[in-house]
């Protein structure tokens, strides 16, 4: 289970990292919310879902900016069947074409996830970042 | 095992990054062992690790700085039933509030663990930061 | 088999980290293939790959740096029997002696390992630096 977590989260982060953002919003359910304290509203649902992050790649690939999502110290708690809520760190690393890397942000994630035909998505993320706590 | 000793690191780490420093005290045998380079002796026992935490928890609040222990590049090794002898790398990761996250240590940590009542503990805990190298 | 590549990893990198370059080219396959787009031309051989380790160590020790390799983010895909192809992240951390971590380098690092004799080797790794992408 903990493998499969780190799987799941490794090809969404890839995903969302190398721009294929209608795939990455694949791994929220259809009627996911994506919170975070940086934003007044969370983002609700697939279609909205994928539509900020294309903004943000759109972006980024606009400054010539590589964005690399690391998601690490995962803790699973199953909360039900095929239900799970994991609580981990995130660090955004970004790199300037031929420039320095840096953190950009360091986060909290909080995750609700549910297997769906034995894929986990996200149905609830919440991220926090550690700057504006 | 493996996800067993990752889920106990990211837990442990939680409770002292959220400053819950008798929890993440606990953590430690009653006769645990917290020896690094940068301190001339180690700390020995559980009230005087979670004394140390809580002043340096004091401290940081104080600053206004998050800080986030990231454990990585785990590798175990069972050296007796119940007894695990883990080496890994560790980041602290640290964030001014409103401001810039930066790299504080970079850190060896070797481990070892004891498992107590089906829960792991950490009987002694050697970090190594790579600056006093 | 998750845990096992993460292990892997983990014991090559601190090898490598470490300076026992011998050691850490005897991971790689007898004709495995290391090519990073930072490079002209991929290293061959495990003779090669060791003496290209061993440059770097000796000019990170002449220089008082100590590197970390951080891999993660590692997602497997099983393409045969005792043949795996990881994709992952890596990051690689530099602290001068007396002062401070960096990053010095975002990478991506897709790796193609076969099971010999019950051990993992890499047959061939490709790391493209984000910052030459």
């Amino acid at each position: 289970l903990y493998a499969q977590v780190q799987q799941f989260y490794a090809e969404q982060m890839r995903l969302l990292d190398d721009g294929a953002v209608r795939e990455w919003a694949a791994t929220f359910t259809e009627d996911g919310v994506f919170s975070a304290n940086v934003h007044p509203e969370p983002t609700v649902g697939r279609a909205a879902i994928a539509d900020a992050g294309g903004r943000a790649t759109t972006e980024l690939a606009a400054a010539g900016i590589t964005r690399r999502h690391w998601l690490g110290m995962v803790a699973i708690r199953a909360v039900g069947p095929r239900r799970l809520h994991v609580r981990c760190y995130a660090l955004v690393v970004s790199t300037q074409r031929g420039g320095a890397s840096t953190i950009s942000h360091s986060t909290t994630c909080d995750d609700d996830l549910i297997q769906v035909d034995g894929d986990w998505q996200v149905a609830r993320r919440e991220v926090r970042r550690d700057d504006l706590a």
